[in-house]
């Protein structure tokens, strides 16, 4: 089975995600730069969660890329994986609108962290339906940054209660890891 | 003609439909898990909405795998399969937002109802444009699943009457059933 | 230069045109019939506009299929008829929500009578760019369905201020027309 | 790696961008031509946007249809123009919303010069990783329009404090000088 439907839907998905977030941003009534500024935590929360959603295009990118075949399988655990990623507007919208604050910023955390775990079934499926010692299998290696960043989100969320401006900060950091395009794939591409 | 371009809108249209139904999931004002927790049945909604319309994107998927050409009256049946899909936003929200009420849940189950019908009648179309003989047509078989779906909806919707909470496990039910994907065009294509 | 991107971007904004006019569905607060009774004419009205939008998406489909080459005059064409099409959810929620006043029901006719002049416009640069004496010009002849089909918006336009019925009559009547495919690209293909 | 991805995410995120603009065409509760004249800011905001987002896609069609592979670094380029215009809706309908007031047209300007550098940066990483000696580099040239439009954006966020009627008049007149499309690609694809 051909994965071009499954990267089309996925692509579609997931750029309807990225883009509806705008919405939130929601318009003030007065013409002046004092009524525009408020809207700071909400535009930074855009800018956070349209990074991670363009993070996860880019390595669902890469990875689709390498990938030969596509089992029905596959297909039920790329749609877990959007399910998750389309509650992204949800939870940046909370976060952004209460200004950081503590249950908002360790839900948006829990919503990464289900990102990630999905993320890596998605792998796990992928490697066990292109056999262990496959290529694809080769490639994906340990995925040593996929469990440090899970372990990172879920201390961002217990540290929600401390500070949320240090999960903020945790947020922003394994983003900025990401934002490194996956090499392992790349450099079997190239 | 080509089906390239139909499965394209299709993926367009379905991956719109999964993806805004979380503008139904209205941000609470409060940042605490109280104001959190009585989103609950929206949720739910959500979850087995994205479940029905996942499940509908991947029988389409393994249907077109199988299609050989695309007639006028299949480009029809195909937008008014589109058409019926569409409404799922609007009666997941009404079903949700009235926490599961008997009359919201009944419409719910006619939508289901309606997108059955509405696929068979798309499979009807493909196998009269294929031919009753052709290798198309030996794959959809019986389709004792769908025919099953259908009168499991319609019954969900006159239990609705007697408890909302039945049909919803029926509706849930019927989703698990449709997860293992269909194995007719797996087979076919493996 | 390829078509390709152009049926992309095309059923993409067609593809999100059709489905956001759902959201024009409010849902009602009230959990029973009588709440959703009143949503017949918005409901009415979704549908005559996802039929309109349906049948551009369809005769723009089977028109592209016998396009050979993509110029940059083709390309600012398609974009002022999906700039018309764009419109559509605007006209159609005026429309419903006004229960078919006659103002609302006239600007709809408008955007019909535009949405139709914008189609013409595309098919008039495709002739020149492919050459008056084409194989695809052969197949567009004299366009008499696109001709009568102006004459009727405009027609129902003017008719609405003495009833806006029998404008709304006219443009289900026209959309009928339509739903029969565009046989010069079909019988082309075949 | 292929740029049949990358595309297809382009044109979906900008194929939203384009659309979702229609919804902040708030329809009047009037059935009225006299409730439908005050919406004629936010219709004019509208219109302005839509051909901007098309010039960007229609020269991001043009500009990817000349490269030849696609880099980690390009695709990060690209999501950083995705970005910035994904805030188009939001400057259009503040704009929009006050009548070209002052700060709003200002910062529908910031918008504009934002999108322009993007584009710049995307054109840059592109010609860096074909070479600069490279065909794709030759074709590109001076960019001497980008250059210029950038250089009108930036007088026009100056001059909305003498008057946003001047800065509209520019965004407008630059729109058009763009509207001609990128010849230097077309020429090289002919």
């Amino acid at each position: 089975m051909g994965k071009g439907r499954l990267e089309a839907f996925s692509d579609g998905v997931i750029a309807i995600i990225i883009t509806i977030m705008v919405l939130e941003l929601k318009v003030p009534h007065e013409p002046s730069l004092e009524a525009l500024a408020p809207l700071w935590p909400v535009f930074l929360s855009y800018i956070l969660s349209f990074v991670y959603i363009g993070i996860y295009w880019n390595n669902h990118h890469h990875m689709l890329h390498a990938v030969r075949h596509v089992s029905g399988g596959v297909l039920w655990a790329n749609s877990h994986l959007l399910f998750w990623l389309s509650l992204t507007p949800f939870t940046t919208e909370w976060m952004g609108e209460n200004h950081f604050a503590r249950v908002p910023v360790a839900i948006y955390g829990v919503g990464l962290s289900m990102n990630a775990i999905a993320y890596t079934i998605l792998v796990r499926v992928l490697v066990s339906s292109h056999g262990h010692d496959s290529e694809f299998a080769a490639r994906i290696g340990s995925d040593l940054k996929g469990k440090l960043s899970l372990v990172l989100y879920i201390s961002a969320v217990a540290l929600s209660f401390v500070s949320p401006w240090v999960s903020l900060a945790i947020y922003f950091a394994v983003a900025l890891i990401w934002i490194i395009p996956d090499r392992r794939f790349e450099r079997g591409a190239a």
